[in-house]
């Protein structure tokens, strides 16, 4: 009855979620294990030198177990191996490409069980959900003192920032609005995780010719710069203030919220809106919170 | 190298952490050991049939394991007969009545070591250092919508409410403002834990013949209600908003603020002071936190 580990899967072309959770269960029993990187790697050794080394565990995963070889081996087969009873999916992947683990860890003898906490596996991987419809997912990022403002030198902790900038160094692109530029003069990278900064749409009804040049986001190297969002931006993160949250909140997918420890003598973010958490938690000083409107 | 139990103590006249750990690790380590719930007998029961079932375990404690009978045995004869083989002390405890627990276990060859994490550890038994030296200890409490707005109806959830009623329950004294008494009419109870409702101080410069009799907390058995705060009342916790933080803030020990996940259209709490967190938490859907100024 003991849960021996809970993973993710990080970035694209990295192990998926259940090789990193294999792996770390596998390390945790031989203190000794060193597994390679690279996840086609890992997969075979765990393949070769464990077979029925997790037999008769149980996996809980929020998306069905992938079939097919793509940038790492297929899940199901790696569950299958490793001599998995029961497989709890919570999400079935009905891509054509990357579905089917479920029929295949069956036709093996492995036990499927699908739609546990359905709902709350679409909130967890929506991002995902949704680039694999190619549809666009819509991020807003807002940083606030502990009494709402967003105004001055609202500066989160380092922790927070790093977390901001990790995302920004997976999207596709970055939105500010042109007052933001104006006035903070930001650079917008992702030099905190040593990430790639991303390309920047600036939404202003002036021209992007009007910007001063000397600010620091025109600076960046190999930065694209857009004056509107170009439709092949599938991930985006939106950052501002009061005025832009209230513009463009109705077609958010989903809301990261920072608040530091402070309180600010100065304006808070007066809108009304009921944001319901999907995810909270800590950060160094400050709290934080994916939110869906 | 594993933590086997963190745990604290929760009551006066309860268990003390110490024993409330090693009751965790033993129970955990024999399924169906069921231990009484008074603290006298379960010491009893554990020095006579558990004798060095710790042997050469290691205990991290906030403060000086106590040496005396007081409501409960001495925690320092307990981690002897234990076993222990080292314990590592944050705050020495230097009450007389109930100090001396590491000359103790000194003595009967466990190693002590004073000071580890001296400032942490004071940080988080500072309500109780306050009481033994007979001082006060001053606790503000705010629940605020997550954009900083104490006005209107921001609600904690369930999970924040019961915790701050808990709270209620083991205080001496709960002072809030007339205006809070007269605008919200509040019973200021603790019944979402059944515990016991806290005398009131009301802070006006009206009189409290003033007030509606009918407002719910006047109406509360058994409930002491003052216009000034009396000497003998040592752990105070303030409920108000803006102005009553305003006026107080520099008075108090520590402050415990709850963000909900609502945004709200009217004026934050617009102060200016930087609180430094002593711990951040989530409580069901609210993020909140315990700080310092």
């Amino acid at each position: 009855g003991q849960i021996l580990s809970i993973k993710a899967h990080e970035e694209a072309g990295g192990p998926h979620a259940e090789l990193n959770a294999i792996s770390e269960i596998l390390k945790n029993f031989r203190s000794d294990l060193i597994l390679p990187k690279e996840p086609n790697l890992a997969f075979e050794i765990i393949c070769k030198h464990y077979k029925n080394a997790l037999k008769d565990f149980a996996i809980f995963v929020s998306l069905e177990p992938c079939a097919h070889f793509g940038k790492t081996p297929p899940c199901a087969r790696l569950l299958k191996e490793l001599g998995f009873k029961k497989v709890f999916v919570s999400v079935q992947d009905e891509s054509k490409n990357a579905g089917g683990g479920g029929e295949f860890l069956r036709k093996n003898g492995v036990e499927v069980e699908f739609g546990i906490l359905k709902d709350e596996g679409e909130k967890l991987i929506r991002p995902f959900l949704k680039w694999s419809k190619n549809k666009t997912f819509k991020l807003f990022k807002l940083a606030l003192s502990l009494n709402g403002s967003a105004f001055g030198k609202t500066v989160s902790c380092e922790e927070s920032r790093t977390y901001s900038h990790k995302i920004r160094s997976k999207i596709d692109l970055l939105v500010v609005g042109g007052n933001t530029v104006r006035k903070d003069r930001p650079i917008l990278d992702a030099r905190l995780v040593k990430g790639k900064a991303p390309n920047v749409c600036i939404l202003s009804r002036g021209d992007l010719s009007e910007f001063d040049k000397d600010i620091a986001l025109f600076k960046v190297p190999n930065r694209r710069i857009f004056s509107q969002i170009p439709s092949e931006a599938k991930f985006i993160m939106f950052e501002g203030g009061r005025d832009f949250l209230e513009l463009l909140k109705d077609e958010m997918d989903a809301f990261l919220i920072f608040s530091n420890s402070s309180f600010k003598e100065s304006e808070n973010v007066k809108i009304n809106a009921n944001f319901r958490p999907l995810f909270k938690g800590i950060l160094g000083e400050d709290s934080y919170g994916i939110y869906e409107l």
